[in-house]
């Protein structure tokens, strides 16, 4: 059993998402020791946790034990704890417990959230999406619903109860709105007596003036009419400004449904506070173009957490591949500094492209120098998210799920667990 | 939509157990209508949810839910809900809603859950394992463990964090024992480094004279040896007289653990008490031998349900074999009833075997005829298993989750979901 070695260097991570693994694997030093902290046991592969709300994954297929990833990394260990503030002059983590973790250099990538633009009362009605608890909570959820519906005697109610609302046409809305859609169009299909799941309404509320912003509009575009042909409203321009009990409010109309799915705001993690460092307006430390949180050289902040600049004034992407680039990067600046090399030049994100699934056959995908849309897109996508996926198991296993949906239109995990006998103002029967 | 047709004959199924299943399968009559109610909207493989348990398989891969299963059965409807009576004289099951439901025959298959023997207070420490909130509330438990253990500082609770006692000889106290230490000893062995896993305690605490008490003698012997080769204490004659936020007390003495997993105790469902029916020293309905309640010949009890004798005197074990076969004896008995053909022959459950597993390699099976034990048996049991499971979708993910796991020692399932932050007394750190 190796303890602490003081003499080593030691670098504090905190989050085990795509940055913080990413740095973890980049930084190989002798004289190093990591240590690598989550609240959670497991990495989690975020881009497909929604078919995991759609019941097309199970959670185990997108997770693996942190510990697990660094097992034959003896440099590494792996502590499942909460951080619950830093203390920059004496160089430590300080966590829940109470425990203090003393550091030589700390990187911090853990993240964001979601945000319901102060309305933090809309929680219980807007179920959001990203954390696999969120995920199963949102599949029992949808499932429920149908069940419920299947026996409902009144046509109002059941009317609700087959309502699907999504707030928020970025990626992961679009995503979702699809998947719950031909969950209901074709999946469940023969498997009600009482219900036509075709009638199932699914509404994408997007407040700003189209949906995936991201993309060029031609895609858009594309995007808005594929979801229309899946049975889908797009609405674009329509803030929702109440989420309740009994249904959404937007456009100052209210709308009745049991069934919200919030993937509108995100807001970064509580790191600038941990900090005491400046931050903008979606709660990101600002960092200089090293990753460095200013007069702190010994601190860097990476992936959904931090605020960095391209070269054209925008703000670098909340999404996979910058935090995995931002880990890479601030691994080889420490790895120069260790070794008495010249400073890297400034850390530059570059943009590898945006993808976006439409139901299961339809994707977008912007590659800057090619746009591609429709079903080659989307055989692309799942490549592209298969090599992604952490050992031979997993793609395996996501593989076969994929087929098994592309082909029967059969989804695996379509169980509910957790409290069914809530009542949210809907009864069965 | 099909709406309940009033001329059909209306059987009202409770329970989507093996029993209630089988029944559905084998019961296909044009004239009759099926109402097939469960609290869950799935059908569980409960001889593989010890695998969920302890991180081997995904909740998913063992259940389906019981729409999908009967989608092509246009006769039967299913129904998520709860029943809280039946009202015997005027044919109707009330359900927690406060609805009702009328019934020409009445097939009960509501299965058993565990039991405590009258100290409910020792269900926060003790977990049980009959669903699969409990399986993964027991995994989150198991790997929890490991997270604080390797944390802790304090070698007493270190120790208690490192000690699991499995409470009950039967095949699923057997099983998963077998199963925590293989995790322990094998897979989770490279994955710390301030901990040695190969030093944790497993004891397999049983009140009677020996394990698996429904197998020989011979069987018994070579499984205790077997549990003992993996390093599991094995407690014969040492009925448990406490369990609380500390421990264990057994024989007088209290061991210190946080980890008792409770496999003792098994009781029928309260059908019973719906039934106003006389029960055995276990709640089982006692029926006659064409599985009715007696003077009640539209009412049927099958499975861990109903209390039957053999033709020795003894009673038909609560495995899932008697339930199935239960489930289609009623499906004639009724089948010929419509017919009016002659009522058939008493029950008569034939034993197939029991099989219990002992870790990832070995195996002891009862075939009457032929006793087997080692590795051959393993490999029928495998066999076995997948056969049983339904669709070949779960057969081939199963299969590949097996393979991974005897070949590479790995699990994919160990992560850790639910509330994490419990404390009950073992502070991380």
């Amino acid at each position: 059993m190796s303890q602490l070695n003081l003499k080593k260097h030691h670098i504090v991570v905190i989050g085990a998402g795509f940055g913080g693994i990413d740095f973890v694997n980049h930084l190989k030093h002798r004289d190093v020791q990591i240590t690598l902290i989550d609240k959670r046991n497991h990495h989690l592969f975020q881009p497909l946790l929604y078919q995991v709300a759609s019941a097309s994954l199970a959670p185990s297929e997108i997770a693996w034990p942190v510990r697990h990833l660094f097992r034959n990394r003896k440099d590494v260990r792996t502590l499942m704890a909460e951080v619950v503030d830093i203390d920059k002059v004496l160089r430590k983590v300080i966590l829940s417990s109470g425990d203090c973790i003393l550091y030589d250099s700390l990187v911090i990538a853990t993240g964001a959230t979601h945000t319901y633009f102060g309305n933090d009362n809309w929680a219980p009605y807007a179920l959001s999406l990203k954390t696999l608890e969120d995920a199963t909570k949102i599949r029992s959820k949808i499932l429920t619903a149908f069940e419920k519906a299947e026996h409902s005697k009144d046509d109002k109610l059941k009317d609700a109860l087959q309502t699907f609302v999504v707030v928020g046409g970025g990626a992961t809305g679009v995503e979702i709105a699809g998947t719950i859609a031909e969950l209901a169009h074709n999946t469940l299909k023969k498997d009600f007596r009482f219900l036509d799941t075709t009638k199932t309404k699914v509404l994408l509320i997007e407040a700003g003036p189209r949906v995936l912003p991201m993309f060029p509009e031609s895609l858009s575009r594309y995007t808005t009419k594929s979801l229309e042909k899946l049975g889908i409203k797009v609405l674009t321009n329509s803030p929702v400004t109440n989420c309740d009990s009994e249904g959404v409010v937007f456009n100052g109309e209210r709308l009745m449904t049991f069934n919200i799915i919030w993937a509108a705001g995100v807001k970064a993690s509580p790191a600038a506070v941990w900090l005491g460092a400046e931050s903008d307006w979606a709660g990101r430390v600002i960092v200089d173009s090293y990753l460095n949180v200013p007069s702190f050289p010994e601190i860097f902040v990476i992936g959904d957490t931090a605020s960095v600049k391209m070269s054209d004034g925008s703000d670098v992407p909340g999404i996979a591949p910058a935090a995995k680039q931002g880990g890479e990067y601030v691994a080889n600046v420490i790895n120069n500094k260790l070794k008495k090399k010249p400073h890297l030049k400034p850390f530059k994100y570059n943009h590898q492209g945006n993808f976006a699934t439409i139901g299961r056959s339809l994707a977008v995908i912007d590659l800057g120098f090619i746009k591609l849309r429709g079903g080659v897109a989307w055989w692309i996508w799942k490549l592209v998210h298969i090599y992604f996926l952490v050992g031979i198991r997993s793609r395996l296993s996501v593989a076969i799920s994929w087929v098994w949906n592309h082909t029967f239109g059969y989804r695996s995990s379509r169980i509910i667990v957790g409290d069914t006998q809530e009542k949210e103002g809907a009864e069965s029967n």
